[in-house]
């Protein structure tokens, strides 16, 4: 697994991302996600994620499939604003600007280029490619309508702040001169303009690892379906997986079966059963969190090496115990 | 093996280094080691390093061993000066400066603190400690002088520059305001104004696993000797082993055995046999690079999984027609 991990300043917006307990704290997500994803626990981040009423960040849940099925992971740093711990590969990417304004991403070029080489040198037979990136979502919104592929986006949030990330988006399209639909067919443009640091390299990083023949899982929600329409409107027509979590999947805010059909995507969909236990965790199946950090894919993983999923759960609850309560 | 990578710009004085074919490809060369040792080609690097009479970088050696043996590795950015494909570990290190100024290496409080961090979590049962950083016997012969242990270091060169590094060392001592044997038993003060982000690292990292219990080999030369001496002046007591080449052993102007006993070192010296070879990498048995980037350590490794010296240079002949002459 490449977990893909940075930031957008975009995620500063009130109430558009649930990822982090509060905005400075947002700020270390992704880095604390891939010190979970490595270690299983903080190491220079100040705690492990959650969301402001508690819930447990997805990388939990990862690791805790990572410890039972024993993948191998690297974290691509895609413009992390605080210090990891974890071994990250580097591809030349700083924290994203607020899509609000033009140029949000201006080395997206770059980005790409230099994820290319790392998705071309990383691939083994199969990848499985992840993000985490507070506020992705809206950044996947920018990204679809500059592509003029506008379908709905899923949120960390149980109430999807619909409305809030359709104004975002306007706002950003005016700001950078498109009207919808103006980047069709330039991927690099609807990052540049409307993206983040991580869209740009997972998209670089899916597609050299593709131009290397290796079969690529796109691990994560609507911002990897958005990874999927870059790709397809960069002209790259291999076979393509998404693997999320049942979560999103059943978001009725989010399209994501009309966008798996439009890019022509299959879906795995893997469903954890975190809804009956009486624990932190138990948000997701209330809407909280839903996915991040490659947990759809490991779920995935676990379902296809003949883990069952009350095994998951029970590591996620020990884990949880460990780094969260025992913190 | 955590392979410490990182730069000094100690290596910009003229005939200081044979790390690289000029200046400017010396600060290439750690970020290019690391890439070797991770995927055993140059990614972003735009060659394998090689001196300035085409011997080709230990960190070659240090890969064919791990396709051989299979040890994990994980590289520390200790002060990298350009950007590297490779999975690195960030310890908070900038490159370091000219060790004749005040100061070369403002942050060593923190890169240590950082690194005993990851030396606790990376540690497995035992751990090999690596460098790679052009310049680096100077600096480190400027560290013992602090320290008040100045045995003679080696040197990349076939000729030592010895004069060169003993004027190098007494301006920066003047800088610093120091006289040899100030900095006894203050190691970071040591490094802080006479070291390389290199020696911080690497000393925070063996700290860290010794606190965790692990048994830790410094593989390297006489640098990895002045990281015994840092340990040492720290009050670190646990049982240490420097691994190196013949080639660095058997360098009559740096004092190997002497430092070893002083610091109270097991010297593990294992010896390719490049000598006999009709190729670039016979240049080591006649002085040049002879030791870095683990290379020691990798062959003491390859010689305890029993694996013949004679398929490490088979291997090493093979890698080197892969990535440089068929570059």
């Amino acid at each position: 697994m490449a977990l893909v991990a940075g930031t957008t300043r975009t995620a500063r917006i009130d109430g558009i991302s649930a990822a982090g307990a509060d905005a400075d704290l947002r700020d270390h997500t992704p880095s604390a996600d891939a010190e979970l994803l490595a270690y299983g626990r903080p190491v220079y981040a100040p705690a492990v994620p959650v969301s402001p009423t508690g819930c447990p960040t997805p990388a939990l849940v990862t690791r805790a499939v990572r410890e039972l099925v024993g993948f191998e992971a690297t974290t691509v740093d895609a413009g992390l604003a605080e210090p990891t711990a974890a071994p990250t590969v580097g591809v030349g990417a700083d924290p994203g600007g607020d899509i609000r304004e033009p140029g949000p991403v201006p080395g997206a070029a770059e980005i790409i280029e230099k994820s290319i080489k790392i998705g071309k040198i990383l691939s083994d037979s199969n990848i499985l490619v992840g993000e985490t990136v507070p506020g992705g979502t809206t950044t996947a919104l920018g990204v679809l309508a500059a592509l003029g592929d506008r379908f709905g986006v899923s949120s960390s949030l149980p109430e999807n702040p619909v409305a809030l990330k359709a104004e975002v988006v306007e706002a950003g399209l005016a700001a950078s001169d498109l009207a919808p639909g103006d980047a069709a067919g330039r991927p690099v443009v609807a990052v540049r303009e409307m993206g983040d640091p991580v869209l740009a390299a997972a998209f670089g990083l899916a597609r050299g690892a593709i131009d290397a023949g290796v079969r690529v899982t796109l691990a994560g929600g609507t911002q990897m379906l958005a990874v999927a329409g870059l790709l397809r409107h960069a002209g790259v027509d291999a076979p393509l997986t998404v693997a999320t979590t049942s979560y999103v999947a059943d978001d009725d805010t989010a399209e994501v079966r009309a966008a798996a059909d439009a890019f022509d995507v299959d879906l795995a969909v893997t469903d954890p059963g975190f809804g009956g236990a009486d624990h932190p965790v138990a948000r997701y199946a209330r809407g909280e969190a839903k996915e991040g950090a490659g947990m759809g894919g490991a779920l995935m993983r676990a379902e296809r090496e003949g883990v069952p999923m009350a095994a998951v759960r029970e590591r996620v609850r020990t884990l949880y115990g460990e780094v969260v309560d025992g913190a």
